[in-house]
């Protein structure tokens, strides 16, 4: 029988382990023999153990967090721990928050309505309870911020932009439930020459945003629900638009209206804010899909590999477009890409977890990955994109601009010593 | 312009809307113009709203939580709002939990060792750090207990089992993340002759169970990671072991030895508590796989239909042997029975969620839904179960006997006023 000083053993010899690398599952040599399994044969006494929350809480040596906002900033960003998820579920406690300059309403659903209304032929004006009884679907899907991967001045600054929660985390994935657009679009009865949807929240400012029909018709929902359980207050409970691949802020939260007519509202989301402002003055005024993305999660910003041998190299890729096709990876400074492993379930406008087994020599490199979504739009890398908008090298990484749906390549650099750091503005 | 007045037209009409029926979206016929969509132009003025919390919290108007558990009782189970939730995933906080008979051990990630030993070339302890640093896979799969569905004699009580929570709410879904089996074993060289593997926790009373070893590395995991984050304190944290369909109790949590050995180790889960008795005294001892299953989760008991109408009934199927087929409704009693849709996507051992329109008439009737496996198993009703055991129709209602992987299909009555109560026993 294993006795408690071969254990004792055992367990000396790990707490003694250093770091292990991957296919070096370190070895213990002492024998094994058959161990004290145990035997409790009086369950009585131990009939009222303490019961665990009715509504469960994490461990207490788990603190990874969303990151706090940058105080004074009108964007109130408050982004996800991408390098410490799995998976491709962000849990609900973790998914992204950006502000619109109006702190976070408490709604009671008893009394929370939405109003269906402008070219429509039957104005209505539903209960959450009217909502819910409607015929449902669930649907896994990413949520993402155009105003990410440095979309905002203040996050180039090298100090704002160090890991991957700085430079991604405005992209969360969830199961999102609620109606199809269409279901309750065709109750109302969509006018003849009715073209754009636009939808509004109940917070202080009433953020609002245009859609074009067709597109809103396609996928879009409006979702009470997220990951099983009610949305949660800062993702716009009781219920919010859910634009499947579109930019966030279309993504109504709050949501209190649902206004019909032909042609967009025009309004500071979309006319100033989430622009892309062009060399010649104008600027890009309408941007609906999220475009192809990835990021390596780890290794990533400001983590520390302990030393030259195999990793599992792992990220996230997503896209607007569709299905994420392929993902790529290089780890020489974007010379040469070779395919990662994508994990099923593959989904479309889902994150999308891919592998990619790397052999680190110690030599100081840059890695980086990119998509390819099902179409075969690639991911470009920063040079790439300063070409494709014909700008100088400084244009994205200097300008004070704001420039939404920029989705340039993550290069993160591995120093000789193992410490990774953000080569993007190199 | 939408006046102010229009608008409380609209909601004074929404506030006086009794229920809705399915198609029926209740139309208001106010004349509708432009609305006054808000255009702040200073959002400097705002740029300080409070934020959330860095880790989120839900609505204060949601409360939905797990059962509390029945004092008294040596199992400890806090079982799944299945009536409340939507999708496919189960939230963290409401995953549903099973006491062995020992509190949730309080464990330091940092403290915590995986030994695995027995029949194999190099032993091992591993740190958490070890683990995380191999490759991983991320798989969304339900989690039952074998004793749920009526398994337990008080879990029998009419009073006791009134809600789709108190039947069926000993199963959750969830992603799981970690370490496949097959590469830890891999790892530490099975010897020849190893046919089992033994699991065992460190909480109080040790709780372990076996498994044959091709099963286990089959699909089996080492899990550390639930829905994106650590699993929960209940669910194992930091580490678990998930055999993906298999029966809940040898899923075990607090995982610090994982033993290779060539016999199974009989213990009291084994051979007592998780048997099934049959009626020649003898009892069936080992069980793998979770049987078809499934449960209407709307209308479901103690819920109350507003009257006649289209209803989009709704629940779960899952099945431990693979992918649901599909699932079949029938609204008469089991006479007939049809296709309900399953929801996309549909994945191997995890929960499928269907939906069936129905046109209720109003007539009392008793719904239910059975779930086909891909290999084209049954589940069976309850009568089809008793004729299966050969036993008479109170064996399964009113043994005292712990009768575990009991499946039949569940049935609700609805009763002319529209209540929905259980009709299992009737």
């Amino acid at each position: 029988m294993a006795c408690k000083k071969e254990r004792r053993q055992f367990l000396k010899r790990g707490a003694a382990l250093a770091g292990l690398a991957i296919a070096g599952v370190k070895s213990a040599s002492a024998e094994s023999t058959l161990p004290t399994l145990q035997f409790e044969t009086d369950i009585a006494a131990a009939l009222n153990p303490p019961n665990p929350p009715l509504y469960g809480v994490r461990s207490r040596f788990e603190t990874t967090t969303r990151a706090p906002a940058e105080p004074g900033k009108p964007f109130h960003a408050n982004r996800t721990p991408l390098q410490d998820l799995t998976g491709i579920i962000t849990p609900n406690p973790l998914h992204f928050y950006i502000s619109h300059g109006s702190p976070v309403p408490e709604i009671n659903p008893q009394e929370h309505r939405l109003l269906i209304h402008g070219m429509v032929d039957r104005p209505v004006v539903l209960t959450m309870s009217d909502i819910k009884r409607l015929p449902f679907v669930s649907r896994i899907h990413f949520l993402q911020c155009a105003g990410q991967n440095y979309g905002m001045p203040y996050q180039r600054k090298p100090e704002a932009t160090k890991t991957a929660q700085e430079t991604h985390g405005h992209t969360s994935c969830a199961e999102w439930t609620g109606v199809p657009l269409a279901t309750l679009l065709k109750d109302v009865g969509v006018q003849k020459g009715a073209s754009w949807l636009v939808g509004e929240g109940a917070e202080w400012k009433k953020h609002a945003a245009s859609i074009p029909l067709e597109k809103a018709m396609d996928e879009g929902m409006v979702v009470y629900a997220q990951n099983g359980e009610a949305i949660r207050p800062e993702q716009g409970y009781p219920l919010r638009l859910l634009l499947p691949g579109v930019e966030g802020m279309r993504n109504i939260r709050w949501l209190r209206r649902l206004y019909i007519t032909d042609r967009p509202t025009m309004n500071e989301w979309e006319i100033r804010t989430y622009v892309m402002l062009r060399m010649d003055g104008k600027s890009r005024w309408y941007a609906w899909d999220m475009e192809p993305n990835s990021v390596i999660t780890f290794p990533s910003g400001e983590q520390q590999l302990p030393g030259p041998g195999l990793y599992n190299v792992t990220g996230l890729a997503w896209t607007g477009t569709g299905l994420v096709g392929r993902v790529q990876m290089s780890t020489d400074g974007a010379r040469s890409w070779n395919d990662a492993k994508l994990q099923e379930p593959v989904l479309r406008k889902a994150h999308t977890r891919f592998h990619f087994p790397w052999k680190w020599d110690g030599k100081e490199t840059v890695i980086q990955s990119r998509c390819i979504d099902e179409w075969g739009n690639v991911q470009p890398t920063r040079a790439e994109t300063e070409k494709m908008w014909n700008v100088g090298p400084d244009y994205f990484g200097k300008t004070d601009n704001v420039f939404p749906h920029f989705y340039a390549s993550q290069p993160w650099r591995i120093s000789a010593s193992g410490k990774v750091s953000n080569a993007m503005w190199e």
